[in-house]
């Protein structure tokens, strides 16, 4: 695509992560290098939403030292959103604001539904004529978008959970009078997350943990799963037990429903991990307790990887070198290099490839009684966690980028 | 008292900590100064209940370097256990193993149980006749001990739940389509660690959370929470909430108690913020969500406050040092210095006077309304949480001491 002269704009969507500002960062940190190409430079509040409703703020605006500071701030500091364009009037709006702010750069960070958001809008541009250079940028502590080795995020949400079943097993170990204990990963379709608690067992000690790790790439048997638990807790005299949020039986149901609606009707969520207590507490009949990460998991930027961090800041810097170059329809792919050494190469693959696919856990990555995972998912996983940024701190605590957004008028 | 020759026994009790174990290397390093004194140097491996039963092993057969990063590691290394010494047995096991193993300096890591546990062992050893010096060295994430300024563990825990209400909340405030999210903070009457959550706020952006903060030294209305939580979700779009597991109503009855009981006929524990969920799915309709971190607020070790690590270290040096000094049944106690910097001195209050005494929070520190801390809190707090740790890595995640116990025969 021939290269036009015009705006940029930056924007994120769906659930934050503790470096998807990392990415933003790099982004805006690249564009800033090509003002021939570049004119104004945007940032879109609450994603394509924001483009559609004239929630454009000026990036070159904001004060540098914040923006250099978002490579360690978590959520999503644009603002987010989930929302999919759907109707005409969607497409009509999106298109009449790309002309409207005169955007011919179109960065979008996100996970499945944003990838499927941005080759919507790259298809509609090429549809009306218009010329659009559109780029994905990887997002997801699912980790489950498809060819790339993983998505920015994971590794600093795979870290969090680690340490936290590291920290929590040795809690336990010292003291085991709660001798069960469930933590609970995020994770509905794909247990990235949950295989990475299995990180935390380092050999450092006779019986460490996680001694049972559940995905939902295999169906949940609650008999199994309270035999497995009994035969730990008799081994070891405890059991440290991580648990994906998206477990189900092998009909399908979750084993986190509670059986109840919410406000909307809706099929109520109780959680896998109190439900998997409930059922701990009348058959084992020891003390049990949940630790439930939740939101934190994906906003640990206190304990983000820094090979995550580097890796998010690299993914935004590539997509508008990828702009600069003339390539549009992409997203970046982070391809792992063949070696001894972790490298991972920054490339791109279509975006009407990537959208709207999910990428599991392979089943070779999860042992044959479906209750850990082999040592193929460590080695995939070891890597990613390594390294610490490097954070400011003010009154005991991360200092974390505010973005001013002085808004288009 | 005369200083004696002999033995030295170092035990923990209670409650596990990011730092208790960096008291432990204090008392451990502070104690191979003084070899003219001391012979042999135990740790008992589950507090007073290892010394009853012959689990006494070789401190000084440990890697230096292992008991050096006790400094950073979380848990209790040498082994703890919740154990209150009542029967006329308990007391003759515990003077005949003191004599068995020639102990005459006793140093006890713990909360108010443990204070407890010293003070009776000092009193029967004096009963008795038998010269040994005793030495409580404060410990508990409750912050609950009487006479010192705070207790070491409450810090680093503070911190711990301070980052994961910072980090949240900019989590929800960049994605709100979970505009109600409630912490659970541990603290069963004292509601210390549920304050500190307040920390979070440091008035970064406008809205900052958290909003609400419920003590259990405040009686707990059901209608008045969904009123307040009412109000900041129409004000901010959102509400972050701290609330402590303690919180009950005015009759005194747990908001956690679930009605059911266990399979020992207690009654369970549904947790508290899993009932205000609950409660709010039902009054406003909102989506929410529960954090939950239990045992992993007390064992974020990598999330430690510097000050905590040093003064916790201190406190077992401080230990060691009274013991050398002649001075026995006293638990040492941490003095805030007058003045506009934040100072510590250790001095030294009797153990009769600390035992089973619970220090809740002063009224004065909670707001009117009883649904947050006053700036005298925070004042208090704030300082506690300053500088981090610098921890030693692995594979990725810190790098954690194991002792290696090589048991007495």
């Amino acid at each position: 695509m021939a290269v036009v002269k015009g705006n940029v704009m930056v924007a994120q969507s769906g659930g934050p992560t503790a470096v998807i500002n990392a990415s933003v960062c790099g982004a805006i940190q690249e564009a800033m290098m090509h003002n021939h190409i570049f004119d104004e430079i945007y940032g879109a509040e609450g994603g394509i939403w924001g483009l559609m409703n004239d929630k454009l703020f000026d990036i070159r605006k904001e004060d540098p030292a914040v923006i250099d500071n978002l490579k360690h701030t978590p959520g999503a500091a644009l603002g987010s959103i989930r929302y999919k364009l759907k109707t005409k009037a969607d497409y009509e709006a999106v298109i009449h604001a790309l002309k409207k702010y005169n955007i011919r750069y179109f960065f979008y960070a996100g996970g499945n539904d944003s990838m499927d958001t941005a080759d919507k809008v790259n298809k509609l541009a090429i549809e009306m004529g218009y010329d659009l250079v559109c780029i994905g940028i990887p997002k997801t502590v699912d980790n489950d978008l498809p060819f790339t080795d993983h998505c920015p995020g994971y590794p600093s949400a795979a870290k969090y959970l680690a340490t936290m079943v590291a920290e929590t097993d040795i809690d336990q170990r010292d003291l085991p009078t709660t001798p069960i204990v469930i933590v609970e990963a995020m994770g509905r379709n794909a247990g990235w997350l949950a295989g990475a608690g299995a990180l935390a067992n380092r050999n450092d000690y006779p019986g460490q943990g996680p001694h049972l790790v559940y995905l939902p790439e295999v169906d949940f048997h609650i008999a199994d799963f309270v035999a497995d638990v009994a035969a730990v807790y008799k081994e070891h005299g405890r059991a440290m037990i991580v648990v994906s949020e998206g477990i189900h039986t092998a009909a399908g149901k979750l084993i986190g429903e509670s059986g109840k609606l919410d406000a909307f009707g809706h099929a109520q969520l109780g959680g896998c991990a109190n439900t998997l207590k409930e059922i701990l507490d009348r058959e084992i009949g020891v003390k049990s307790r949940v630790v439930l990460p939740a939101s934190a998991q994906r906003a640990g930027a206190h304990c983000a990887s820094l090979t995550d961090v580097n890796e998010a800041w690299g993914c935004g810097k590539r997509a508008v070198e990828l702009a600069v170059a003339g390539v549009s329809g992409v997203m970046v792919q982070m391809v792992r290099q063949p070696g001894p050494e972790y490298k991972i190469a920054f490339e791109s693959i279509e975006l009407s490839r990537v959208a709207n696919v999910e990428n599991k856990v392979p089943r070779s990555m999860i042992n044959e009684k479906g209750n850990n995972v082999t040592e193929e998912f460590i080695q995939y996983a070891r890597p990613l966690i390594e390294g610490q940024p490097n954070l400011t701190f003010k009154d005991g605590l991360p200092w974390y980028s505010t973005l001013a957004k002085h808004f288009i008028k």
